[in-house]
């Protein structure tokens, strides 16, 4: 961390004056610095060519350090995800900055260096950004927008629309991970080891899976915010298509489902940050998951259910002892600021 | 406005879930609805050849109606002056929301109305967005972040690098309306008749000139947070050239004028929305500023200085009665929320 005469940030820094630059210049652009960002330009100069993913998420976390990252990795890794869920090479960032005046620069800095370590990861340059700041109870510490833009992959066609009758659902990994991460700690709960955030940057994992398997892969999606069931249901709401899926199926680390009893939640609605479904032509989906266990991030990966002709526009469960029932969208609110 | 069951916006809008889809189905899609967003997918799709400029901004103003405009508008027309001050055109929004909860539905509809309005003026599309509410205290009725890309026009080369010694300093119109309008209502103050904001989109101004001296416009900057004096200052400090600018010659409504005088500030310093500076070859400065006046944005256009040998790194202000003083960065900050 550099050495700095003020140890909170306060209105003056996100004046656009001295106390801005002096931010700025005290190793923000040292840190995140490349060819584009330091031209310092309103805005960034790019080179793109052709199909382009653009996707914006802000960020609003709390706490902003949990077990497993903070909110910094997760801008970063949100953004990057939105996009390779688009079928996307993320390439750049934007970054802006809403800081609730009084926020420690410690933990501002061990954000940034957080950020830069996910953009290496990724392999993203932070090519434009803003920072603002927001008087002591008008905000909550820290807000982060990033919004980025990548390069389709040339072998990708990803739409809702190329969902085909058959198609083989598959997740990634362990679910309700990132969730009830988060929910440790603001319910100040205690377990055998920590239950831990999945946030993690997805690019490397599902590029790899489009440079095999291209057309095969119909439709990518993050279960985020809402959790699995959420994104399920809405895909099956706008396409109009059924689906089955079947708990015995879903993968979830012991831990985190004892948590989520314990909390009375249901896993299948639980955030998660660094997992995502794919559909995939039938004929192709056990090439496909075989692929994608050899991934560090898909090693749990499993089918946890397949497209329907029956009951459109429904996702039905099947339980593990064989009961079924309706899946729906999260009706209201579970956890609050989970991203 | 659209008939909906309730009146405020809760926390389980940004939940991602139902009442999310509820809110964004109630009128949001079809009210900036376009090809690409209607995709809906993480990100959106766009075709992007050669150049492109990208920029992003987080919008905090407070309040967020204020005589001439509101947050909304502010939030599309920041971006598309950010593009346009790259030499670019502005194509493509995205548009995240940071919503306090309570925030009334009929307020956030108005501010949507705005950006629609904004957008058609400016000629961009929202092509990707983002909705998520924080608790009552945590924020403060709305944030915005927008970001943009947009092609670089053909004829522009826009850059600090290009200034050259002589190159005339233009300014668009009258200064500190923005900052003023905004301190009136928080003041409370009275006038004549309302100080209004100068909130507009620049981009067709700004490419108009491209279109006409291409490479005789230098540099474009816009001079929001801080005012005219720090945007010029940090330009001197960053390329190393000296300026020489007259207050004469800087034009301000006299109302605004009185404005500041009563409050004690230096309408040097206060905030822009709708202006921007451009640093323009010698020879054609004339020109410029003649084709400048025919546009309704251009209208109270002056060349306001010069670029000189002089005085590395400083910009000097000579008064209406002769004297001269340095000009430095806003140091600390005179208007929080600004913008």
């Amino acid at each position: 961390m550099p050495k700095l005469d003020f140890d909170v940030i306060t209105l003056g820094h996100g004046s656009g004056g001295v106390l801005t630059n002096k931010l700025l210049d005290s190793g923000v652009f040292d840190l995140l610095g490349n060819d584009i960002l330091d031209e310092r330009h309103d805005g960034a100069f790019l080179e793109l060519h052709g199909k382009t993913a653009f996707s914006t998420d802000s960020f609003l976390v709390s706490p902003i350090f949990f077990p497993g990252g903070n909110i910094g990795e997760l801008a970063v890794n949100g953004t990057v995800n939105d996009l390779a869920m688009c079928g996307a090479m993320p390439r750049y960032l934007s970054l802006s900055f809403i800081i609730e005046e009084g926020l420690p620069v410690k933990e501002f800095w061990e954000i940034l260096v957080a950020i830069k370590f996910a953009c290496e990861r990724a392999g993203v340059q932070v090519v434009t950004g803003d920072t603002k700041v927001v008087e002591k109870g008008k905000g909550d510490k820290l807000f982060i927008n990033t919004s980025g833009v990548g390069p389709i992959h040339p072998k990708a066609t990803i739409g809702a629309k190329n969902i085909q009758m058959g198609d083989r659902i598959i997740i990634s990994g362990n679910i309700a991970a990132h969730g009830m991460a988060i929910m440790s700690v603001r319910e100040g709960l205690e377990f055998d080891s920590e239950i831990r955030s999945d946030t993690t940057n997805l690019n490397h994992s599902v590029i790899g899976l489009i440079e095999k398997f291209g057309p095969d892969i119909h439709l990518l999606t993050d279960p985020t915010r809402g959790g699995v069931a959420t994104v399920l249901k809405e895909i099956a709401r706008s396409t109009g298509v059924g689906m089955d899926i079947f708990q015995k199926d879903l993968p979830i680390d012991d831990q985190v489902a004892n948590a989520c009893e314990l909390l009375g939640l249901d896993p299948l609605y639980v955030a998660n940050e660094g997992l995502f479904i794919a559909f995939v032509s039938e004929a192709r989906a056990d090439a496909v998951l075989a692929e994608l266990r050899k991934d560090e991030n898909g090693r749990n990966a499993q089918i946890i259910g397949s497209v329907v002709k029956e009951h459109p526009k429904q996702v039905i469960l099947e339980s593990a002892i064989g009961g079924k029932r309706v899946v729906n969208m999260l009706p209201g609110e579970q956890l609050p600021r989970i991203c």
